[in-house]
């Protein structure tokens, strides 16, 4: 399984587009983005106050009060239409443009106007103090944002400041989805025939592509049957990015699914160690990453959670695989595992106790029972009752 | 700070809108949606092998076999054309209906076809063995999915097995995102006069939103004039549940705001014991709750994190608030903290060392640089270095 998720590493990457800054949230940066002028800009107060030569308040204190000369106003937004000479001080609002000759601001708390026109000053300030730099949040040419690290919101407003209001992101992989089985059926059909059931993997597979910044494509619903199958995916590779077949469950179906991904690319590998999950496959058609799936929704989900998502953020550009909520809490059991295989067990959080969910593979009801799951390593042979885990948080 | 997250809930709820299932992903249910019929809706084999009656299997072993008549084959999705009696077995495909007179599937890997027409089985199975029930899933009436926690990709799942296409949803809470003062212009702008600055705020705000599940409408840049203020707000109200003001940065831009605020409605707290974000607002205006900001970017950001993200979700009718990634890692440095005042550190996190990220908060690069963030409580009074803490990180 480890194996599976580290060295599947399929080489293809969506090209770049561009992208206007409000819609960029979580987008991946095809480029690094560098600052095209100095930011802020100017210098600029940090605080309310009096922009000083900061000499003129060496040595002062309560006790020693220095005066200064107020000489002037600056108004938020607008140039200085003063000078800071020796002796003088000038009135800045928090953010205001620093006057030419000023170097520091002295904070308004430490300051009194004793008589209009006079300032007095209890507190000396250094050389750059109530001041950030005309180009201390980015220098002309900083990397404002890397490449391949989705935007966050502090990006954009990084970015709109330096006046970035469009930039070139990864397209959005296409990623369709095919669900297979003579059994499956729409979720839209209100009556099923006996033996039916209603497709439930496709939509939750195509929420989590999406939440992964993949673009879900659906592929619909093939029956068992290889020309079927061929037919509907010779198509998809040259439309996708990435393919993804919830297989039929069952041992025949499975292997007429490997049957034909072997005949029009090459499989990486078929069965994997992990506990549900086991049958999965993945391969590479023409370029183009393929992920069978086990037949069952709830093993197919949680295969997908783990090989499919960082597939698609791989695929789409993506340097890292997207942080997961999680939280620690202690086993409230025993938990089984064999060696060998990684077990991903569903558990409900409460108090800080983790607590299994258990039934058959094929129930969804465990998934949705769930708050999140632990994994239980190859090299581990189980886990004791109170042990502290970590729970990746479903959202 | 804690008083402010606590104690300001406001009763506005936005209210019901259907929404079809395959655009539900995070949505807030606005009621319960309980199972129309029983789920899977037929008893279902869990594997490839042989329906039987269970008794037929009881004392077999590899040393001992039973022998049992094949009488017909089950086809995946279709209705069982035959019945198991006494002494036979069926052949079942993963995911087929239990044909009537069988109560267990026994795994072919346990079977044998020793001649046409007989099947040897060397493991006894128990009733209930290798089969789900009908309503093992979900019993009808049972509840799917519960109001006011947002859908997570198997809750779609197992809505879609159910047949439910489409169900009732909070609408998104309409958050308005003003931006204030003379110095603010539009990211458009290419060429800044002296002493402007790019509205680096809304566009980072709006993003916040979208993500917490509301939708963010922009309210543009207001000058730094009570006037001009109040006669941007007054229609405002009527067109959201919730306002987002980033606040003038001087002190007499905030008590202008504050003051406008007060006059369409209550404030709640003017000032809150959090670094950084102490000048914050909190108020009620008509029945909409309205959050004032601090100036800087930087401190806006911070605070709307922490207190707008979590009032977005509540308005919008979640019953409790986003789970967000988190990573544990020792602290790098010593962090000092007044007590009374929760700080927000922003830090870097490598190899499990969380290094903080400092300077002015009116540098956004401070948070760009940052992965994520550490809380230190009101009642600490500072972290040791080496310190293990919980880091929120940013995505």
């Amino acid at each position: 399984m480890a194996q599976a998720l580290a060295g599947f590493r399929p080489s293809r990457r969506t090209p770049a587009e561009p992208v206007p800054l409000d819609r960029a949230l979580h987008r991946l940066p095809a480029a690094p983005v560098t600052a095209p002028h100095a930011l802020p800009g100017f210098a600029r107060s940090t605080v309310d106050g009096y922009a000083v030569r900061a000499a003129d308040t060496y040595g002062v204190s309560d006790g020693l009060p220095g005066y200064l000369q107020l000489t002037g106003v600056v108004l938020m937004g607008a140039k200085p239409s003063v000078t800071v000479g020796p002796g003088a001080a000038v009135s800045m609002p928090t953010g205001g443009v620093l006057p030419p000759g000023a170097d520091a601001v002295v904070m308004i708390e430490y300051t009194q106007q004793v008589m209009p026109g006079t300032i007095e000053v209890v507190r000396p300030v250094a050389p750059g103090e109530g001041v950030v730099r005309a180009d201390e949040d980015a220098a002309p040419g900083a990397e404002l944002v890397p490449a391949g690290r989705p935007l966050r919101a502090q990006d954009l407003a990084m970015l709109a400041a330096a006046g970035v209001t469009e930039l070139l992101v990864h397209v959005r992989p296409r990623v369709t989805i095919f669900s297979t089985g003579d059994e499956v059926v729409p979720p839209e059909v209100i009556t099923l025939r006996p033996g039916q059931v209603r497709d439930a993997t496709a939509v939750a597979l195509a929420a989590m592509v999406a939440d992964a910044g993949g673009e879900p494509v659906p592929g619909g619903i093939v029956p068992d049957d290889p020309a079927a199958l061929e037919a509907a995916l010779r198509p998809a590779l040259t439309a996708s990015d990435l393919i993804v077949i919830s297989a039929g469950s069952s041992v025949g179906a499975r292997d007429e699914t490997a049957g034909v991904v072997g005949r029009l690319g090459e499989i990486w590998c078929h069965g994997i160690a992990v506990k549900p999950g086991k049958p999965t496959l993945l391969a590479e058609c023409a370029g183009v990453p393929l992920i069978g799936l086990p037949g069952n929704p709830r093993s197919a989900l949680v295969v997908f959670r783990l090989l499919g998502v960082p597939l698609v953020r791989l695929v789409g550009g993506g340097t890292a695989p997207p942080a997961e909520p999680s939280v620690r809490a202690r086993l409230a059991r025993d938990l089984p595992s064999a060696a060998g295989r990684l077990d991903v067990i569903q558990v409900r959080v409460s108090d800080g106790v983790a607590t299994p969910v258990f039934g058959p593979s094929a129930l969804l009801s465990v998934l949705t029972a769930a708050d999140g799951y632990v994994i239980i390593p190859e090299e581990a042979t189980g886990l004791d009752a109170g042990t502290e885990v970590e729970v990746t948080i479903y959202r």
